[in-house]
């Protein structure tokens, strides 16, 4: 019952202190100092009155109903109180109190303990260890925050896995006048965490705008299920603590040494149509953006300034933009604004009104470019040049012809003491502004992401092969386990990678001079020849392989040297033959890859072979479900993907056969799970619709996650 | 005489009106309320009295001496007024006036002509078409900005291209109480660009840090001999407009076509010490790190926090950062925390000293960890999160500490509203302080890049390998240029190069069969051979190419063919004979090249050859004058380094080979300004201590400069 956390029509505060220093006390004095309209309850044991409010002894004495009990008592005493509160049928609360999972394994057995009563009387709780929630609509400050103070109300809820970072945005948001509707403090997430609170937050009215600061996920993949549903209907920005700090693992494939522990967050984030930003200023610049503006529907962006310089800035940014284009102007556009505009005045895009620049040249300006079939969203610049225009009346102005309109304006006035008065309209109707070019282009490629988002499916259509039905990866992997076989090289993880339906190269063993013969001529020539022993490991240690094999006479010569070398140098091993293969020529090598994260599952990595895989990290990444779509745009979005789609007039690689290899592994790893690494490397893909091969492979069972 | 454009004891305002909205009238209006302390002379032939200052028909009527003039009078006019300022001695002008060469050819006419007077007569001029510039320690507004207000007194001097942009600074300092010494709009440069203004500020003992918007420079070369040595003594940093608009352009090289617009400027910015910044909001966070701290002397910040959160955002900003580093704590600071904070507190990098800490802990924690000899600089951050230590007094700890300090401290206060009774301190110390953690990091990132600045000598040394005593390459060119060729194929650009010192490989041409094979005897199995013709211009086209020619025998075969081929394809063809080369095996293909940028001269790039260079963009540029240590960063810059430098095993290739062909490389094309394009495609570089052959090579003389 999370509606009760964030409207609740009385509150207990157990633990309530007349010592002024006390969080007890500070949490009792902001509920009651920020303006909270329902009733307040102090519990304490000795005292009689604090704040001037009756005290209660224990929450049982109190006379009325109570929807919500915040408590400050020491964590050994947490557990008696909330069983307290059940029996007075309090339906939520907040433990602001420490000393629980984060002090050892005595506090984490005092949470379980709590969460299995919260769980069982469908108790709604925040924290432990948090600082709280403040809720604007309620009035109500619920945090032991150092000043009684709320933001204004509004329609971004922003929560975060650090109090104290809640803290800080909160001091911030009351200076910067941004409209908060609620802020959070998840502390140890005992019972709403991350993701029961998308949940709640999904049908809040009073949230438009969801914001959060994370530093972990303890259940990725229903966060993402259900991150992907709220994003549909409310963006949802975020920042990631914590995303450079390696950890010390022990990977044996290239994905994962390449994969880091940041890529599953971000391949998560994306494919749940979370907006990630790097730095909070970002995080509010763009939810800013969201609020009471339209949504933009496409990527090409009008520019009205009344200065050249602020203008150039938000071209450079908006050019460097991956997914916004400076709008081209239809020829209507150009010609109405020509003959309607003075001389020396800029008709193409940005607009360029010039000093002087009034009202009514705005306007027109502003409602011409609007109608260009063209332009899909308008940025307004003003810098305080002269006196023709006050800050205010242009803000008016804005917003008014952005409320007639289909498209979003966004707003920047370059300056601070005079431009103020501007702001100040601006903030009022929560209207989008900004001081700076760069911050406008930048929640601009933030709305246009969203509306890419929202054109996604909230489920992900999977191409099933139904490879399962065939058995012998199963048999191969439970082999393995039972022999205690961990890492399984090329020939057994090309046999498992081939039972899916990933294209290897035809294999035969030979076990005889004239066999091969025989063998290559129904292969073609020419071959690749190799030991095949299970005692020889390294080939190339008794010359065991020979490339390029080129007709009859050479591979009966060839047969016999391997096996009389093999013979000579490893004098115990146990020969089976030799294995003949088609050599293969041409083509492009690429990796294709899966780490398995804990938190996410199997994160799959996709990149161009070679020396270049590891040293220019040019690589991409997704997790599961990944769709067809997804899986294209995951080969897409490697900067050397110009190589694979003929670049200076070569061939086009066969993109749909490495697209197709993606979608085999994603299903073989996901009816495995007892597969934690595999690597395609290389996987040889030849020109459009000639397919491609997966050379070398190698497949880790290690029982346990890599990440 | 720039000293009296910013602190003038009197000025004359030319075009003083007495109607509010005109800007001769706002000009004077400006002057008088920002409370300049000189005397001002309103010259109006109408008027007698305006702002109750007496009116003076001519500047010449002026009683008193005058030391500025700032001119608000029609174009035409401006010159006459110009003139009658020279008969009374004025050392210093700005002229606000706009319609001179932005308007076309006859206002760019009066230009030259005011220029001449400005010159002949030793005035210093500000503008035409600009908005003036502001000087706090003379209290002078001489701007036409929309109100009279300044900002506080202060050592940054801020100078832009763009005079709206200025107002818009202007406007937003004086708000945010940023302290200026001089804001200057430099409009059309008519005598003061940023040139004159660098060595103006050099020794401007009111400017400690210089901060510019710069769109474009005139004078490049000149430009960065100032700026290599102001630098030095000051940092300056610089936003660059219009970056993105890529111009057309009619480039025939890799180089060229590689280079963009910005890249002469990124390398230019660099090479002369400036630190460049992408956004103006970052152009004032980076200048406020240098005014009140002691320089950051190298890489390891240490971080003291009261909270986990923000010391996270900060931790990962700080570990993508290529020039820091999270400091690695000594073990007696480890231990001296242990043993004097208490329990709870995290003692490594970042300490964080939870919530509850108080004055005491703050001061112990920071003067222990600057104190370790591993630390370079020390970042606190507070939230407020408890009402131990309030915000006003940790700032002014933090100020004495930092005091007594020779390491610089940065301060995040994270907050808005109770945390500004701390940036007020901050503020009025000048005290570098920032809301968010990253602005912190970005601003120590910036101190520790102006560290290595002014680790790198004033004067590059440059290698000269004095190969223009050779006169070949000048016979050749000139040659080229007498027969009207622009473009010069590989053989003749490689004979150019290799005349430079550049290796590449023989190349010995065989008129018959049996010379053939002498010469291949001579220069070694296995060779490669091609049709020499003036006449054949695509040697393919006749089947002129044969690679890897292996012994004597083949090579008589292979000279009959490829001679008959050619005779039969081309039979009007003059045919040479046939190049005998050898066959280049192994080693690593990368790119050298040159394409000549008409601000800055010669622009060197250098990158992994091959298909690579163009769809990855990996490559780095440098222009001239290179000293060794820059043509080796330029090598290590690019992201593929490691694949050259040896990974897996591989071998290291010869880098110093591939350093000393730049060197030569930027030799030919300083001593031959004829040469505007260059290609070195592939340079083939060996194994280390084995050198490296350039292969091929295009070579353009264009007469003209290729941007």
């Amino acid at each position: 019952m999370l509606r009760y956390l964030f409207n609740p029509k009385s509150i207990a505060v157990i633990g309530a202190s007349r010592e002024p220093e006390k969080l007890g006390h500070i949490a009792l004095r902001n509920i009651v100092l920020s303006g909270f309209k329902g009733k307040v309850y102090p519990v304490n044991q000795a005292a009689r009155r604090i704040l001037n409010l009756k005290c209660y002894p224990s929450v049982r004495n109190i006379p009325g109903n109570i929807d919500m009990a915040m408590f400050s008592i020491p964590a050994q005493y947490v557990l008696a109180a909330l069983k307290d509160a059940v029996s007075k049928r309090v339906k939520a609360g907040i433990i602001i109190t420490a000393g629980f999972k984060e002090t050892g394994p005595q506090g984490a057995a005092m949470e379980k303990e709590i969460q299995a009563v919260a769980k069982k009387h469908k108790i709604s709780l925040i924290g432990p260890n948090c600082v709280g929630l403040i809720s604007t609509s309620a009035s109500m400050n619920a945090t032991f925050s150092i000043t009684p103070k709320i933001p204004r109300q509004g329609e971004i809820t922003f929560f975060s896995q650090s109090g104290a970072l809640a803290m800080g945005i909160l001091d911030w948001t009351i200076k910067e006048q941004i409209g908060l509707s609620k802020l959070i403090s998840l502390g140890n997430k005992i019972d709403v965490d991350e993701i029961k609170l998308l949940k709640h937050l999904e049908n809040d009215s009073q949230t438009k705008v969801i914001l959060g600061y994370l530093e972990g996920i303890e259940h990725g993949i229903e966060f993402m299920k259900i991150a992907r549903r709220v994003s549909r209907k409310k963006p949802i920005i975020m920042v990631k603590g914590g995303t450079t700090k390696a950890g010390a693992r022990a990977v044996s494939s290239h994905t994962g040494s390449l994969a880091g522990r940041d890529a599953a967050y971000q391949a998560a984030f994306r494919q749940s149509g979370i907006i990630r930003v790097n730095t909070l200023p970002e995080l509010f610049d763009v939810a800013k953006a969201f609020i009471k503006t339209k949504l933009l529907k496409g990527p090409n962006i009008g520019i009205v300034t009344n200065s050249g310089g602020p203008a150039i800035l938000a071209t450079d940014v908006l050019e460097k933009s991956p997914v916004l284009e400076l709008a081209p102007f239809g020829n209507k556009t150009i010609e109405t604004l020509r003959r309607n505009l003075p001389p020396g005045v800029g008709i193409y895009n940005p607009v360029d009104l010039i000093a002087d620049a009034d009202k009514a040249r705005y306007t027109f300006a502003i409602n011409t470019v609007l109608k260009d079939p063209k332009v899909d969203g308008v940025l307004v610049i003003y810098t305080p040049a002269t006196s023709e225009l006050t800050p205010d009346e242009l803000a008016r102005t804005i917003i008014e012809l952005a409320g007639k309109s289909a498209k979003p304006i966004f707003a920047v006035f370059m300056g601070g003491e005079f431009a103020s008065a501007g702001f100040k309209v601006f903030s009022e109707a929560h209207f989008p502004y900004y001081q700076m070019p760069e911050q406008a282009i930048f929640a601009f490629e933030a709305a246009m992401r969203y509306h890419n988002i929202r054109q996604q499916p909230v489920r992900p259509v999977i191409k099933r092969f139904n490879a399962h039905a065939n058995s012998i990866a199963g048999k191969i992997i439970n082999t393995a386990i039972i022999n205690g076989h961990s890492q399984l090289g090329a020939e057994t993880a090309l046999k498992i990678c081939a039972s899916y339906g990933i294209k290897v190269p035809q294999n035969l063993i030979a076990r005889t001079a004239n066999e091969a013969v025989r063998m290559a001529k129904q292969i073609g020539f020419p071959v690749v020849m190799k030991i095949v022993s299970p005692d020889i490991i390294h080939k190339s240690d008794v010359n065991g392989v020979r490339l390029n094999v080129s007709d009859a006479e050479d591979v009966k010569v060839v047969f016999d040297e391997i096996i009389i070398t093999a013979q000579s140098r490893a004098p115990s091993a146990h020969i089976e033959g030799v294995s003949i293969q088609k050599m293969v020529a041409g083509g492009k090598e690429v990796i294709i890859g899966m780490a398995r994260d804990r938190q996410f599952g199997p994160l799959l990595m996709f990149g161009l072979g070679g020396i270049y895989v590891e040293t220019l990290k040019d690589v991409s990444f997704r997790v599961l479900p990944l769709s067809e779509p997804e899986a294209l745009s995951m080969i897409k979005e490697i900067k050397g993907y110009p190589i694979l789609s003929g670049v200076r007039g070569e061939a086009r690689a066969d993109i749909e056969a490495i697209k197709e290899t993606i979608l085999r592994l994603a299903e073989l790893v996901t009816d495995f799970p007892q597969i934690s690494e595999l690597d395609i490397n290389p996987f040889k893909v030849f020109e459009n619709n000639h397919g491609g091969l997966a050379l070398d492979a190698r497949l880790s069972l290690k029982g346990t996650d890599w990440l």
